[in-house]
């Protein structure tokens, strides 16, 4: 059973990163996981959530969207729909916990940092391309803070990356295109740290629940494309 | 470390099922984890969503919700904030994908199951134990729908039931309560069929990211608590 | 004419109430009005609304819902529209008017108290049911906040009930189940405090307008009613 | 103790009625209770709600609603706030069910009738005053349709009109302005049909709760002053 | 080609003003333009938006609404809508950019005029008269502030009036009723001050795109029916 | 006074397209105008609104939003408000009524064109990009639709570019970038179709009101830079 790109089961898909894409943002990377691309903003704020003020401590939140036309039939926009679907919740909480993993918040200071992640293009894996983005975007952003000496030393210590994988015709499969999400039977997102540990672990039986086994090699599968990419975010934070 | 209520790591708190706790629901029973209970309802309708009519097929939904003073303080109404927040509609996410494991929607015929699970106390735990008796009250809906000759067959093929596990002090711990809950390093979720294969796994760092020993060990304690409630969802079925 | 029940046209349903059925709420009672349930739970605030503050005085304020399977067919979630239909709105005012009688605002201090009185499951009379339950939880959280000194006093004044009477095949009646609700000619709510004076009367021509002989009846069926449930108030405050 | 306009305790402020005040609405009035002024407009569909399709009845709704300066202090407009308030949908109701005293539904055939009360100008009763000005802007909209033939027989079997009355120091008092409003004791509202049967009764103790002898006096008060209403309301529609 | 009105091209509708219509708003007016009738109120507040705060200024905003029934078909509130229409928003804003014209802020100082124009019957032209009531009532709103020497010196440094223009079968016409509205070919909404400059110009095509000859005789009658109207509200606020 | 890019007043800032950056939607651009980036998608679907059904023609309809952090510092998402702010609605009208004056509806059939323009980089100008992309993408929807017959003959009978200008120190300048638009004391938008004539002439006195000079000024050099993005329009739809 080939791929529809042709790609081998643990390979991903080309990945691209354009750091800098916007002229204002603190950071910013337009991030492609072959036809999936993100644009992903870190903006960085002087002040605190109200419940954290006082606190010595920062924050980092996020918030995920679609363009209505990044897929391949039009969806209509939340903001005319008066209110955000539950899909986007669930995917900006994911993002907003998988960032809270690289920083200390006291090296931060009251500073908070939202990160944007906008799908302008979605083909499968949006949400794991805009973790690995947001990582980008957010050092870029503690880099820029770092700069300016509005850190107490540096608040980055971990790096996070993020990678879908499931199950397709019995065969467990690596970062999968929409046309491979759409018929996985158990699909997988793993959100890991730059030295391999589990931040996020979230399984799904779409069709048939699955053993520990099957459980297993997703696993395994994700860590060596969450290792990947690590290496991809290293190589792209250092030209 | 011994556990607030004293159980050992692998014990679940007492669980209590009140079968047909309401007169008019088709299905209903009032789930209790230790302090944790949920009002779980079944309704049934003789209708599908539009976009699955004319399928020959059914449809299986839910919704997680909370009373005010379920928690320690008062949280303000969603119905009064006019929004459904992340957390709700991320639970109900999850019930119904859970629930959806165990019919067979072309036994169901053209109708829909509604799943209400109101936490009516909540101490840790509410959406393993919204779970767990979500899948008692759809039974009892299903056995209504076949007295009545309103199902083609036996839609029912498989059961549910959902525990929460984690990591206090470096001890993995089954079923955790609200004291035991905030103080986790890492959370998780896990949803498995009667037979032992999982639905649902769900896993986050709340504190420092996990390694692959951590979430083996928690899934084996999970995947037991599962198998016991499957036990005692069995026994009160059998009443 | 019997009633569905075979109850005396003077006589109430079945009275039960299930103090501090809530392990956190300051007060709380789960009352029962035959098939009605309304969990009503009351919650302590150390502060008053915006308008009220450097009066001096203390607020109670309440909330009226319903799970969505209370009754025989299931309703949409308030929360899932986004909006608070107009009947809960009414009726959460008519609480509140109510136990408002209850207290003197400057005994109370600058406090408030949260009402919540959630329908878990209506067989007609669902607000008067949950005015004489909150009753019960303030009192109870009144108490409690005396214990701990947090009052100037007795901030509480009066006790209040409430009776829903309707006229049925000409006939007056009290404590009216939803059989009886749905066909009442007349149907009037009427809250009493304990001395047998009134706080609400609200009586609507559901069918043909009544005359002032039929409202006389009516109020008179009230009063009774009231004063019975005042006496099983104090019965359980009582324990 | 003399009210702020000098008026006898049982007399009604000056009452007009301009009948036909809007061009296009199938009956409209501009009625004013003294200082407050309230715009009801009928408005005419061949259409009734989905749930009253196909029952060969017709229906009357009603909407009512406040300018933002129709008071002494600007008011925040409620579809800038995005949610109508408890106080709007309350007397919106309570104007429905007392206009749907007045019709024959079989008779009006499946037409909708919707009545539009807007508050130019407040000095309190503005819900009396648009239950009276509704009846007359309902009349017109009936004659209108029976002109075109578009009912069976005469739909109009009643008519209504309503008046507050409440305890000021004691003395009570018919057709309350703003400033006696606040300072009631006792609070009423009364509609009746034009043959002096009660449709609603709704009364509030502001302050104290009041006693049976109050109660009598004020249905006594508002019985009066509903006779007047209805004499003017045919009066002005025999022109 | 005559008006249905038989008005020549260049002639507005009869035009009145009435002061004071409201009874508690520092300046009002009931506008009409022809059969258009807003009702213009301002309201005065000793303070300004957040953004506005220590600047020594002061600010002047207002909302645009109409009523159900204004028009010749009845509209939905945006109230029971929960959200404001864009051509609301859009003439709220034109409304507030060409008030502000009128206004010096520092001899304002820190306080708020809010204008409310309240469309009570449509007839073509609301915004324009809104705006030339708006005026008259700001006027008003400014006296009041100035005999309670509120205000530095004279904050009232112009005046705007505004008028519809389009061509209908190829003639410019001057202040458009509803019936020409329709069916002109070029809409243009013109906001002069009292001294002939431009505020506002917006030009639209609703069929075919116009040349510059077009705008340009539009803009000249435009010109002409501003001047006229600033003649009225001079000799109306003299009065 | 050189501008803030040492443009000539009567330039434009360099203007480039990437047509078909999107894969899935029937047309797409890029835009750019300067630092200000706007994606516009073409979406066609075979049905057209419920007012326009049966009617045989067509429609065009067009959405216009910023991503939160296209502009210097970070706006809220409109989804997260849960409304549509007055801008955004005013912007999507115009692009809309724009759009409009391209087609023959007729001639497209009963089909609905719906144009997504979405500003991920704002530095001025973004409405005025966003109408002159949103024609390339409906061009090439449009030749979607025809190269698969699904039109009756060519709907496409006008182009529409649009571009702003206005006065800063006394100068018209064409093509404001922020720096200018914020300091311009008048503003103006113009939209002409590609034969020289105008679909939109809004113009705002930001500071002091214009005369017609000015006016007059602003007109002619709007009209010529609309003719050069017509020019550049022409040149990348032959490509």
């Amino acid at each position: 059973m080939a791929r529809p790109d042709d790609r081998a089961p643990d390979q991903l898909r080309p990945v691209r990163f354009q750091r800098g894409w916007l002229d204002h943002a603190e950071g910013s990377v337009l991030i492609e996981f072959g036809g999936t691309r993100v644009l992903c903003a870190a903006s960085v704020q002087d002040s605190v959530p109200r419940w954290r003020r006082d606190s010595g401590q920062g924050w980092v939140t996020a918030e995920y969207a679609m363009l209505p036309r990044a897929t391949n039939t039009r969806n209509d926009r939340e903001s005319v729909k008066g209110r955000l679907g539950g899909r986007t919740q669930e995917i900006s909480r994911l993002i907003g916990r998988s960032v809270r993993a690289c920083l200390d918040f006291k090296a931060l200071g009251e500073n908070t940092v939202q990160l944007d992640c906008d799908v302008l293009q979605a083909d499968g894996g949006t949400r794991t391309a805009a973790i690995t983005g947001a990582y980008v975007a957010l050092a870029d952003a503690v880099a820029w803070m770092r700069e300016r000496g509005l850190c107490k030393g540096d608040p980055l210590i971990a790096s996070v990356a993020a990678v879908s994988v499931g199950v397709i015709d019995g065969q467990p499969r690596l970062d999968l295109c929409y046309e491979e999400d759409v018929t996985a039977q158990t699909d997988m997102n793993v959100v890991c740290t730059g030295d391999g540990r589990f931040v996020e672990v979230q399984g799904t039986a779409e069709g048939a629940p699955f053993d520990r086994a099957e459980l297993d090699a997703l696993l395994e599968l994700a860590a060596g494309g969450c290792a990947e990419l690590t290496a991809l975010q290293n190589e792209v934070l250092a030209r």
